[in-house]
């Protein structure tokens, strides 16, 4: 069902990352469940976590890890969230962390651990223990797209997408796989994503450009409203490409990479709604007009959360009094409601607070069939924007989570 | 499917308001849609509207109604919340004002409009003002429970307490209609209420009274998150019961009629949950041991409005983890999640932040297949508590709101 979206064709490999992907067992049937991913000596890596405060073990563990050392590997479990699993929990993700290391004559503290998958059960650690050895046997440069079919939960479609630049007459290139389908809201989401290129790139530098990207993307989604406990984005820069540059500083060069980033991240971010758990349709919602970025950015929340306006969109039905209703409870201050506009693509349907003039219902239920609906909402108080991309809610969002874990 | 609610059996005729429905044509298919009361003259009056900035015409009018006169007489209509409609829906809304105020010989500022329904349609004032004459000319003591049916839209039950205490010997009555079933969260929904008593209270202990027993009852209700245009709560005490109690201040006498009203507006307030639109569980959170009462609700908001918690309630699946993951983005500032425990009715689910020792899924489950279900969440902080109360999420939700204009 998910909206516009392929699988991945090919992946780019990145000069200096190895991955690979098997079944564990983690999943009662088999499928690929487990991800190791190895990054050269002297690569740097950046990471942004889960904001909430019950956050995973391996989230806490994978935070001291990459505070204190670079990382060599990534290993990704699905299946299992290791979550709600207190002390036990942490130690089983230290646990598994040691054993990829002692294969990979790394310290522990260079593997980060990541999961994902149902909160409140313990790690099946024996399993992956003795998974790894053959997985670590068969780190492939080209394992990108396996490894993008292991980490998925309730995804439809493996998430994967390459770019590659030239900087300095040489090509850079960036990498990013993603998983995530529910449990998804700004301020990161049941959402894992892998971002690898080999641009050299110090680590601030590093962090910084994660951030930026993150903000444009994997925070300006949303499906459920929910967030979750085990939300990680890791980028990793492995100074392969050979191409000195971007040590430090907004150089060109850095904003080369910068740009590949961003749009890795929000053709990923993108990609994670298309493929929203029961969404048929793929909804941008741009506010303008904003007094501040943030009151645009509540605004298009206030709206991607409504699930009337969900409904809705689920119906074709352009019940766009939802959409004045969820503008008018964001919580803007002073916003004067004769100044708001609602266009639904090319159709005009709110103006000075009020039904358009020329709207018709006809024009409304035209555009409300298409899988793609882009919806703006005018505020008439500045000149800040933001927008946020969100599906519709379905029957089947209803389905896939009432029914997750029979 | 309502949840543990039957149809009001009677409601008891309050001394001074007299009231009648009819159907005036504002739904397509006949149905009582339109809804008279009147209050005689020297009855006080108190009311608290939705705070949605796209407010409708009608909460416009009535909120500057009743800032300058005490109303003689509610006029509410289904099938249309004249909201969205600019100009034109506060000259309609002023219009069956008009109407009304002219059959019943006062101002038309004496008159209080009130609509629920669909947003951004004009309201049909012609059927409105040609049903009028024959609806006033049928005001009866025992109008309450035909003018609940008139004021339901997707409710599938009518909703009516009522509520008798004894004061320095008399009788005094307190009887309430409420109609809501969607759009619902604290600070209001698509809810109206009218509660009314013969008590004799001033309009500064009225206004107070009112604000005391919102707050605990339909401030305390979540279905969706969404919150309306058209949201009201009236509350008149007419004074007939001839006991001059309570004109002022916090006397053993106004404490009685405050109870009276809480316990009217918590029964009606919980009668809107147990018919939610697709409800098949009935749920109280009660968050405790709390370091205020904001958090509390703060706490208990976040599980309410995770649809992943509703969508697990739905499917009678003890899915904790998704409780733990709402109370960890409540956003509480320096959460110690080692002290969090969970309750499900006297089961133990978590303790110190992590499954309970002795919790086991079949106990989770055989309370997860109950109907109404009590859930507690200790936060280890404090001694605040709140309670709110919501519903499950179904698919019959989903139907409903897909399929509500067509």
């Amino acid at each position: 069902m998910a909206v516009g979206l392929r699988p991945p064709q090919d992946l780019l490999p990145v000069p200096g990352v190895t991955l690979a992907a098997c079944s564990a067992g983690i999943y009662r049937k088999p499928r690929p469940d487990l991800c190791l991913m190895a990054f050269a000596p002297g690569s740097r890596a950046a990471a942004v976590f889960t904001r909430n405060a019950f956050c995973a073990a391996p989230v806490q563990v994978a935070r001291s890890h990459i505070a204190g050392a670079s990382p060599r590997y990534g290993l990704i479990n699905a299946g299992n969230a290791n979550a709600g699993t207190g002390q036990r929990g942490i130690d089983d993700a230290v646990a598994v962390c040691r054993a990829a290391a002692s294969l990979g004559g790394c310290l522990e503290t260079e593997v980060l651990p990541f999961s994902t998958g149902v909160i409140g059960e313990f790690l099946p650690v024996d399993s992956i223990r003795k998974a790894l050895p053959a997985l670590h046997g068969r780190l492939s440069a080209s394992g990108w797209i396996e490894c993008a079919q292991a980490i998925m939960t309730t995804d439809t479609i493996a998430k994967g997408v390459s770019r590659r630049v030239e900087i300095q007459g040489r090509p850079v290139t960036v990498t990013g796989i993603a998983k995530g389908a529910g449990m998804i809201h700004p301020r990161m989401a049941t959402l894992l994503a892998f971002i690898a290129t080999d641009a050299t790139l110090d680590k601030a530098v590093l962090h910084e450009l994660l951030g930026d990207a993150v903000r444009g993307s994997f925070n300006r989604i949303s499906v459920d409203g929910d967030t979750s406990t085990n939300d990680a984005v890791l980028l990793v820069a492995t100074g392969k490409s050979g191409v000195p540059a971007g040590a430090a500083g907004s150089t060109p060069d850095v904003q080369a990479v910068q740009a590949a980033v961003s749009a890795v991240c929000v053709e990923l971010a993108q990609a994670v709604i298309r493929d929203a758990e029961g969404a048929t349709k793929f909804i941008s919602i741009r506010v303008e007009q904003g007094a501040s970025e943030a009151e645009c950015v509540r605004v298009a929340e206030a709206i991607a959360g409504s699930l009337l306006v969900k409904t809705a969109f689920y119906a074709s039905d352009p019940n766009w009094g939802r959409i004045l209703a969820a503008v008018g409870r964001a919580g803007v201050e002073g916003l004067d409601t004769s100044k708001v506009g609602i266009d639904l693509a090319d159709v005009r349907i709110v103006e000075h607070g009020a039904r358009a003039a020329a709207y018709t219902e006809r024009a409304g239920k035209e555009i409300m069939s298409h899988a793609e609906i882009p919806l703006r909402i005018r505020l008439g108080r500045g000149s800040y924007a933001a927008t946020i991309w969100t599906c519709d809610l379905s029957h089947d969002y209803v389905k896939i989570n009432a029914e997750y874990r029979s």
